[in-house]
């Protein structure tokens, strides 16, 4: 554990980079692109794992599993899906290895090569279509809410630690309806959900909003996203949520027997999130020192550090330690008495602001006679003297606290860095020095978007749900526009 | 929902064909071999997972994630390893498709081929060893115990569903220790836990026993099983737990400073179950009716169906069982109240004992008027009539009772169906007419464990942990044996 961790100001990117290898989240392994998610990252993984499959089974979806592979003939499908996935595939053509004959080792089988070649999921709209269309006969089998958990490959050539890797993990829902309104309304209730989530346990604000035609998922009608704002001014897509209209239904041929006895095509959706979030997490609140991380999804939320000189001091700590512990599990609370005696009391509080465990007890020999413990929350890193009666009481208020807090602070510098501008200069600049959203007048068309993307690397990042009617006029084209739009550069 | 089950002393095989794919736990995909589990399928899975999941983490294991893929190089590192599984890996070659010049479709892109071919992860070690060469420097970083819930494929040539499928969803625990004490007192543990899981959780009595040489997993110097029969008489293989030795260290070269100063080789083991399970639990309790499922593992563990003729009726009977449900919840147990108007009373009857849902309350006007319920056990199929201020007892009784009473009965059959045999006449005499285990002693040798194998299709399911000393000949070969060990004809 080493804290020579880049500073955010000197190089932002190293800075992620390297936190994530030093905070035992992730690190890059022998496969090009393809990442290892080490034990405390999972954790966090974990825990966010728990609270949205606690919210997509209370607003009645269920769990199910579909294949890895995707015949290659089922991704051609439907049209724009293919074109969207297919410069990203990792293709399965061979089911054998075999010992070369010359010796020289294994080698693939020739003789095993697969009729048609899979595809391994980018994502599963084409293979869980193809499945629908044996479940859906009446509008009685309507609507299916299904979500699935689940690895999926897109083979990136510029892979980064959990914003961008060659595999992935995600949820993907995929649902089915009779009719297009509630296919419409369960697209926005998960868009809402993922807004939730996002908010009340990552603590990261985020905007909800309508992606462009230019930005929507291959085989979208209508893209419904929630857009983060990152310490570095850039936006980062936490999660999406599709409106696919009658798409996959009509490539897979999916009709169901109305009330009224009338052939109908089924009307579709899907929605994810992945481990992507982790990234997310950790740009929003990290700092110079290391992992800030919300008390909802900390694996640790308390970690107890005694200070002592040899094993009777230890022991006496130990003993009163003990049933605080108990207390604090018996709530709920995740604690960790770290009693290690081959690290020094200096480098295990390292370790833990590294971490960015919620909040540190200290208790040394002066807090045993005065019946205290010291307390550092770790995102201001102030610390205080309490008393032991008064300890419970403060550690549930801190977890509260913190949660609170660091959502403000990122919803603050989100606000602060959301500018209003009324032209191409103002638009540069304020991307080249601000950074943040820029709400700004658009003519609407993809060709202007494209410019502007390939002049300042600014993407439309949404049309905001809550997006006010507004005359005004394009900043590239001054053509005219009915509302602004929100740019940034992007992750 | 079809009742036209096949009997199990019809056609064993094709009633367990059936009752999959009818009482929605999963199906045959479009994908050769591959699975989809269904929504009533996975929710059983999930609470597999769940209590594993607890066991793993209270014996001080932690959930990580290594990549889907493997550089074909590195399967090749350790020797038997490869071996045992170069027949059947899905090679991924590309990692591009494009449209054909002439227009004819998708094609793969002929110039993105990969350097080196990966493979789809048949099982973990070599990719896991890989990276914990990185991870273990001194004694201090040992023990790693770490888990990962993932899919695996293994092209297998012929598929049934849960039993033998392409692709699979399991867990793969591998840990590395200082000592060789250690790492086989791990593979014990784990053997363990399986066997606890097995019996209080799925309610299926298991044989803990040690596989022999031919029958260990490849690579390891030592196989720990569990195995489970099923109700026609064959065995079936539910979890095994592998000491590995230094095998995979010396391949991947892991070597760790000891509090000796000393350079040495890090010890191993993995272990694992799988979606099989799934097909154990169906093997083992169900009958000619459907599923009969332990009520720990149960989706839904009581269903009540109202009988009524129109609205009020409907209303009366919604409005009694309101608090029943809500009582039941707030004690964990897990409740659907069907009130579709959709179906007839005998129609969801058959569909929930299709289903396996351990109890069945049903309420009709003459219950409304005696306050009184009819429950049903699922096992027994025993119908009673109980009074309302006793039913929330009598469910909590029937949970506990079921689960003791299909072990038991799975427990009966077991020890009925385990026959001491002295000579190789009795021994196929035995395997042909009863079936089960046949204790029989055997000389040790490959060569006789193979000849039996090919003539009579059965092998040796373990060397049972607790085997008695007993001097005695071989079956076949009439050469001395020390023990006996236990065939069956397996899954
Ligand atoms: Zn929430
Ligand atoms: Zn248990």
């Amino acid at each position: 554990m080493s804290k020579n961790l880049t500073k955010r100001s000197e190089d932002y990117s190293k800075w992620y980079n390297e936190l994530v290898v030093k905070a035992d989240l992730a690190e890059n392994s022998g496969v090009r692109g393809c990442m290892v998610i080490k034990p405390y990252g999972y954790a966090i993984w974990e825990k966010m794992q728990a609270a949205l499959d606690t919210m997509f089974k209370e607003t009645g979806h269920e769990n199910a599993y579909f294949p890895l592979f995707i015949p290659k003939s089922y991704l051609s499908k439907e049209a724009s899906h293919v074109e969207g996935f297919a410069k990203e595939c990792a293709v399965v053509t061979h089911y054998r290895l075999k010992m070369a004959e010359d010796g020289s080792g294994i080698i693939v089988d020739p003789d095993a090569k697969l009729e048609e070649e899979l595809i391994v999921r980018p994502t599963s709209e084409t293979i869980i279509w193809d499945t629908y269309r044996k479940w859906i006969q009446s509008y009685r089998d309507l609507p299916i809410l299904i979500n699935q958990w689940a690895n999926v490959v897109r083979w990136e050539m510029r892979t980064r630690l959990f914003l961008r890797t060659a595999e992935f993990l995600w949820q993907e829902g995929h649902t089915a309806h009779a009719t297009k309104n509630e296919a419409v309304a369960e697209a926005e209730q998960m868009m809402n959900i993922y807004a939730e989530f996002a908010e009340n346990h990552m603590a990261v604000p985020v905007i909800k909003g309508l992606k462009t035609e230019t930005e929507r998922f291959a085989g979208a009608i209508e893209t419904y996203c929630i857009e983060a704002l990152m310490q570095d001014g850039k936006a980062l897509q936490a999660g999406t949520s599709h409106f696919l209209g009658q798409n996959f239904a009509k490539a897979f041929d999916v009709k169901f027997t109305s009330k009224e006895g009338k052939q109908e095509l089924v009307w579709a959706t899907s929605w994810g999130v992945s481990t992507r979030l982790m990234g997310a997490l950790v740009m929003t609140h990290s700092d110079d020192k290391g992992l800030v991380l919300p008390p909802k999804l900390a694996p640790i939320q308390v970690v107890i550090v005694p200070i002592y000189k040899g094993d009777d001091q230890l022991d006496a700590i130990s003993e009163r330690i003990a049933p605080l512990v108990k207390e604090l599990r018996a709530k709920g609370v995740s604690v960790k008495y770290d009693n290690r005696d081959t690290y020094k009391p200096g480098f295990k509080f390292a370790e833990y602001e590294l971490k960015g465990v919620p909040i540190r007890l200290a208790i040394g020999q002066r807090d045993m006679d005065n019946g205290t413990f010291e307390v550092a929350r770790r995102d201001t890193l102030e610390k205080e003297t309490v008393q032991a009666d008064e300890i419970v009481a403060k550690i549930e208020f801190l977890l509260e606290d913190i949660q609170k807090n660091i959502f403000k602070k990122a919803l603050d510098y989100r606000e602060n860095h959301i500018t209003e501008v009324e032209n191409y200069d103002e638009f540069k600049e304020i991307l080249e020095n601000k950074g943040g959203f820029i709400s700004a007048h658009w003519d609407g068309t993809p060709e202007t978007e494209e410019r502007i993307k390939n002049e300042t690397k600014a993407t439309i990042r949404c049309i905001p749900i809550d997006v006010k009617p507004e005359n005004g006029v394009c900043i590239l084209t001054g053509k005219p526009s009915k509302n602004r739009v929100l740019f940034a550069k992007a992750y």
